[in-house]
């Protein structure tokens, strides 16, 4: 197979196909097992820049450790407040000028589209690390990564995704990554903070069900995928504090989980996945993490060169 | 010819002769054609410390390509809220520390003055990317090798500058380059922004023109230079609203320009080349950008090693 | 001897013997002769990770400095405002994120006791890099190895420490190191600012006596160690301007000190060692500053690899 991943912007995982994923996977088990002294020759010379207009700790620092494990060098933006578009700078501009610094960009932006724009303009590829309440593709591709790896494999899973689903980038990555396998999806949120149905065009191949308290589900379920409700979203606190315990993930709730389920949080995490879930050998949320690094490598390295490493 | 640039301060474009600035364009093309590999070894194991307390994107940047591009490696701040001067310490402490941190200093600062008592406390040299209103000399570099590049030589030339020509430091040091060569300026501001002429001693050699209006000289120029006029200048923003017009370049007036003019900005822009210049083919404001990483990773080059690369 | 620092956090100087900072100094004595190639080979690949929820240009920067000097990579989050923990994360969930990206934990934190639980949650080895009002151990060793290079050993010194002893972090790591050396100590502090006694439980080898004024000890001091005093420590500020002169070393102070007396400060300073002292011999402050960067090189490089670089 040809390198799909070369050259090209990875924006949405609307844009990206079952055998491209396969591939990426597979590359990532390659890197992985490779020395550091051919990891670090993958992208020697080249540089990656981020441009990341929100915060983040995360996936900025996932982004530059695996440009390091593979040879090359990060510069950046880490807030907006360190760049010129304090000085009315447009977005367009910032991207053409640092586009010639670069081998590739990585953006974050606040707002639906940011990242697509920044792609049509730049002659570098462009990753989206998140753009508005969009997608998250990265996001969803370690999310994969992770089940493949956690649970032998995607296909004939049931899924389900957990809290804030209406405003999480990363559910509707993950929902079109979804889609292109066989699983059964079932979404547990509240009423105000269910999935963006307009969203979902286009997918409507994956089995979706929505449900209004995990308890429902939970016992299911072979993968449970919680997101963080932030309580701004409620109009009401007292009405926050009524639902938020049908989507919180604690010892007593997943006591009624599959033995073999595993628990994914994209994470930061606040509360909505109490702390000792942490050692229940279910949760993997940093064995996810974790895999973010070498996942993100492999899509860097593809991108970069024409060849794929080996 | 030696290098004159090794272990010397860039501080003002005045201190840089004609036949440095030759040697310097020469490095660039030289550095340009060479492969990766020998590119990588010129400033290997070397660390650029960058000291910003005024923000940018775009001079950072290129500077930490720059030095990334020849196998060296950069660290620093970005803003001065993440400095110790926070808590009280001097400038001239923060760059004793940091000087022996590292190979080279750049610095911004918003103070006249702090580029030159920074290289006068360093032991390393310093190079100065904006102090003040008084001079930004890597970016004329890159303005002059762009003009070179773009035009074929840079003597003969008629060059106008348009804007705010009284506290662009940019505008100062393209003036002291220009300077060292045969060619008619002429200088197109508000009464208000025009150039301070006490800031041009010693170099009455240079041919200089004032202006009102772009309209008065924009068929006869073969370098339309344009910076930033920004509003908070004026004491009366209906006083702005009434002149701004006459130092805008759109697509109305750059179809009076000559057909091979070339149209220049150190950017950041904000409404002053209007969008629908971008895609005429005598915008080269881009190019400029980028042009700037290869023209600092040339001077990086020359001033960390006693020996130019070849 | 083994290398005791393989895989080890460094959160305290209490739980460092003093064999173990020999070999410390021994191997940085090591590092400093090594050939820029050998250096560069050291930690190749390694990656560093800062976590600085407070501000620092010097610590960071220094250590920063000190990984690309052996060839390693540093990322980080340099002030708490560009971290997930604006959204609320914990500093656990955030420490445990960034250990699988990186070969090391550099955390500088506000409160005491962040560093001993960042190194409880991470696999990676911790450094404090100051945590609250405890401790600051790299700081102490690079204070240490300055004293060995500067005065030809430690042992049998008589050592002042001036200023603001109650908050600052720097002076109970110093004091712990020191007290695995036979020196006379001397503390110089107002009444407000003395050492807390009960941070000094389980060193009472070290012979440490107490004194108003600098007056009274400075002529028989072989190192005199200043720190900050922050007039905010002050309830009123009358009170601190009466008091500040008997904690400054001036010309007029140092005119009394023994001629091979060495002036140390952890830096930053504000006023409490005044500029006309930097011309003096005896300030070695911009050296210590200097040997901090080779210092914890060798600390990093000994925590990273089991086997010493030789």
């Amino acid at each position: 197979m040809e390198n799909p991943f070369h050259n090209r912007d990875v924006i949405s995982m609307r844009d990206i196909a079952r055998d491209e994923l396969d591939m990426l996977f597979t590359t990532t088990d390659r890197i992985m097992k490779m020395s550091m002294q051919d990891r670090l020759d993958i992208c020697k010379g080249k540089v990656l820049c981020y441009l990341f207009f929100e915060p983040s700790t995360r996936t900025r620092l996932s982004f530059e450790a695996a440009m390091a494990s593979i040879g090359g060098i990060s510069i950046g933006i880490a807030s907006s407040k360190e760049s010129s578009m304090e000085k009315g700078e447009s977005l367009v501009d910032t991207v053409r000028a640092v586009d010639s610094y670069s081998d590739l960009i990585v953006i974050r932006h606040r707002l639906d589209g940011a990242a697509r724009l920044a792609a049509e303009v730049a002659e570098n590829p462009v990753i989206n690390a998140g753009s508005g309440a969009e997608e998250h593709p990265t996001q969803a591709m370690l999310d994969l990564y992770t089940i493949l790896k956690e649970k032998g494999s995607i296909d004939g899973l049931r899924i389900g995704i957990v809290g804030d689903l209406k405003y999480s980038r990363t559910v509707y990555s993950l929902l079109y990554a979804l889609s292109k396998y066989s699983v059964d999806v079932h979404l547990i949120a509240p009423p105000l903070l269910r999935i963006r149905k307009e969203s979902l065009y286009a997918i409507d191949s994956l089995s979706i069900r929505e449900h209004d308290s995990i308890d429902e589900v939970i016992d299911m379920l072979d993968v449970i995928y919680v997101t963080r409700i932030q309580r701004e979203r409620f109009p009401d606190v007292q009405e926050y504090e009524k639902v938020r315990h049908s989507y919180i993930i604690d010892a007593r709730v997943l006591a009624r989980a599959k033995s073999d389920a595993i628990v994914l949080h994209p994470l930061p995490r606040v509360d909505e996945v109490t702390y000792d879930v942490d050692s229940d050998a279910r949760a993997r949320y940093f064995k996810q993490v974790s895999y973010g690094k070498d996942v993100r490598a492999a899509l860097l390295a593809l991108i970069i060169n024409a060849t794929p490493p080996v």
